[in-house]
């Protein structure tokens, strides 16, 4: 757990965001950026953005603005993806092969480490370099792997069962594709991705 | 545009979230729930949940509770799902394939009507059941699809282009899975799916 002030889950958001930007501008070799360029990349206010940064110390100069290489570093360094994620998904349908083909992924610094599925006609068949494993033996595949972020791609009916099983192999955090809300213990976070929850929300908006 | 009062963006949200529980109590045969049951299915609590219904009028009996079928098909009209509503897919890669073949967008009342590329190796070959279209036709597709729902399924630097293409194809809403904040006309409502902030935020509170 973060040490110092709890930080508002919306500022991590937003760094996650300002992450990307960066990581855009690194790229095109620009090297100095102000919180008004930023705000124009990222849609968050100039103002919003320096106080999200004050959570974690002193970033830039008044005038000079900041330097892309340092913000970046030092906010990989705070979502700690300074380092290689080694991520556990349990799936291996059409989402679960996206996933690990997700060129993005291996960009954040995200690795998926193993992939489990519970179809006996899928155990042991490779998905892309990866071969596919039971999810029964997920907390001895853990052991050695210490993958601390699990995916769930599974249909929602054997969501929960999936995500006790990733709790049962250590992981602290599970990001969920199921349409389901997850119990969990409180020491594990989840974020959910819902496509269908994002579409229907749209849908309110079309005419009659 | 919605008439009546506006409606806030997490109420919305909510409702496409008791939708999906909902959906699941049918399958079950569970014939009536209290707000209670509900905070229990989807961790919103009772009162918020009385309050996000009472923007739409009357919904259930003092003591009784709520009818599952009729606050199903209430929410379902609310969010125009109680009809089909079509979808064109930009982007034939990994994740569109996956998105084309996830069954919980037929469930949901999505219908994914054509799917365009701008890779001439992919243009005219088949994804599941539909053939891959041009993305340059796109607006000419849409004059008989009439679709108001896009989906961005491409690499972050194609993203924009799409976006003023779908734009230009009269789609009113579109679900954005690259990660890049777009710029589109006011009329025009997006959400964004981003795997990478979400695990971002999550490998925060990994241990160091």
């Amino acid at each position: 757990m973060p040490h110092g002030p709890r930080i508002p889950t919306p500022t991590l958001e937003r760094l996650a965001t300002y992450l990307s930007v960066l990581t855009n501008l690194r790229s095109s070799n620009v090297e100095t950026i102000s919180s008004l360029d930023l705000e124009e990349h990222t849609g968050v206010n100039a103002a919003q953005f320096r106080k999200d940064l004050s959570y974690f110390g002193e970033f830039g100069r008044p005038g000079v603005g900041y330097s892309v290489r340092e913000l970046h570093a030092r906010i990989k360094a705070i979502l700690k993806l300074d380092r290689t994620q080694p991520v556990l998904l349990v799936g291996a349908g059409n989402l679960g092969r996206a996933l690990v083909g997700y060129p993005p992924l291996a960009a954040g610094n995200f690795e998926i480490v193993a992939v489990f599925d519970n179809n006996p006609s899928k155990i042991g068949k490779e998905l892309w370099h990866l071969m596919i494993k039971d999810v029964a033996k997920i907390v001895e595949e853990n052991r050695q792997l210490e993958a601390k972020i699990g995916i769930i791609a599974v249909p929602a009916n054997a969501a929960q069962q999936v995500a006790d099983q990733l709790v049962e192999a250590d992981v602290l955090t599970i990001l969920n594709f199921a349409p389901v809300v997850l119990r969990v213990p409180p020491h594990v976070k989840v974020r959910n991705v819902d496509f269908i929850q994002e579409l229907a929300v749209l849908s309110f908006y079309l005419p009659d």
